[in-house]
């Protein structure tokens, strides 16, 4: 254990509890806190350090937040009680969720204020690469910032993009990441859909367009699930409405129109009102199944 | 010269000129014919041979349509003169066209009453393939058709997808693919220039996304273009109205909502609208940035 080294994870959902995992298998002193208390213990019983953030910020090198947005962010920094105040000088807030590049800009301006350095730093790579420590993460903020964050970094990420010298530009980088994402899911899912009303079955789409000019990222990966019939969830329908929201609410703010994104904004919409919102964001085709009458593999007829 | 395997393409665009190349450096005593007789007397010059239609018909094995639609399959199949008629028993028609599934099955029959099988035969991966004899082929046919046709596909494809023994199963596919094709590319025009807005600069854009979930095939081979700020054609905005435009056809006649496509198909409008028909289709982009008065690389200003 390197005792010097005492951090403090915020949120223990799929991605925080990797994050929290990889910080303890690097020998770090690490809190994990949690608004579940269940899973807040359950994190304590598998190494996590023991105290209430109260009792222990005053001995923290580094925050690293990995709430769901940009609300439970600022709660977690300046609520009431929030941590930042509590920090020692020289320590580092590593903020993870996705948030408008205005926002982590605020943040990072009320931070220093208190002498804290802040990492805007969403992260990107699904549940599986933030247990293995294996997190991409795209990250903005002075060298300072950086310089202090190198530790928590090193533990829990395989890439780190550096995206510049202010907050803000990783957050941006992150949206302009999650509008394809977002709007590839669905076009895969518009497009393995109306294949099947010309008889071609989800198998023989995924075989024949992975190796073809329509391919994406997310098309290899979310089509096997829809091949599969396998909705459980590796990363559900709900952050789509969140992220792409969040895309829509930048453009608007820039006086940019994003007509993909806002179609398939509804098309995630449309998933969260006929109470899919929970299973994985491959069953955005179901949307599209319903709409025009079609069986995908493993309905129940 | 295999003299024994006389064939003919009609259409001598980038496509259908990379497949006369490809059959004559396969030693195929090769026609080739197109509207343009500027373009058919320069395939001569490098090696096609001399002869009309009407005078060689009876002599082919093997007729390759590499034309912009179905209409011009038509014609050049069923016209007046048509190919077909004069064609001798057994000899095949590779359809190359991105055509409706239904006038795939049309044509077939129309071929069978003549004793010509008929393959469809939607072709994909660009120019420089086309002329290195390396297309993908997405084929479907009698097993016939696909016998009859082994000698030309040798010579001109690197993949045949086999899907299926009737026709209209491989311009379903060329559909799919194409749906995703285009709508990727509006996706990458919109999130390309959205990250602008953020200051997010194209080259940034593009070394990070590409290692990330938000990439795709089509992001990767075009977002360079308007980075370098250059969009000599390798394949044009004109494709995709015309393309989108078959997906959405086949999709009103299925009772199927595609919202992305649509979306998309009135992107490439705006394109064309603005004079970019003719540009490379990494060009979208110029819509968007003129939408939210950005410059691009390489914009005058």
């Amino acid at each position: 254990m390197t005792k010097d080294k005492r951090m403090a994870i915020f949120g223990l959902g799929s991605m925080g509890l990797g994050v929290g995992n990889s910080l303890l298998r690097a020998g770090i002193l690490a809190h994990g806190f949690d608004v579940r208390s269940d899973v807040q213990a359950s994190f304590i019983a598998s190494g996590g350090a023991v105290g209430t953030p109260a009792q222990i910020a005053s001995d923290l090198s580094t925050v690293i937040t990995v709430v769901l947005n940009a609300a439970q962010t600022e709660d977690v920094l300046f609520g009431k009680p929030g941590i930042v105040p509590l920090l020692p000088s020289g320590a580092v807030v590593i903020s993870c969720a996705t948030v408008a590049p205005e926002f982590a800009r605020a943040m990072e301006s009320r931070c220093n204020d208190h002498g804290v350095f802040y990492l805007d730093a969403p992260i990107s790579g699904g549940s599986v690469k933030a247990s293995a420590g294996q997190l991409s993460i795209m990250a903005a903020g002075s060298q300072s910032a950086f310089d202090a964050a190198k530790p928590a970094l090193d533990a829990i990420s395989e890439t780190v993009f550096d995206l510049g010298r202010q907050a803000g530009s990783g957050s941006a980088m992150k949206a302009v990441n999650q509008l394809l994402a977002g709007v590839h899911i669905a076009a895969m899912s518009e497009a393995i859909t109306f294949g099947m009303t010309q008889g071609v079955a989800p198998e023989a789409f995924l075989n024949v367009i992975k190796n073809c000019a329509g391919t994406s990222w997310m098309l290899e990966n979310r089509a096997p699930r829809i091949v599969e019939g396998d909705y459980t969830p590796h990363s559900q329908v709900n952050i789509w409405p969140k992220d792409l929201g969040i895309v829509l609410d930048i453009a608007r703010s820039a006086g940019f129109s994003a007509p993909l994104t806002a179609t398939a904004f509804q098309q995630y919409m449309v998933a969260v009102g006929m109470g899919l919102g929970q299973e994985d964001d491959a069953a955005l085709a179901k949307v599209y199944a319903r709409n025009s009458g079609l069986h995908l593999p493993g309905d129940k007829r």
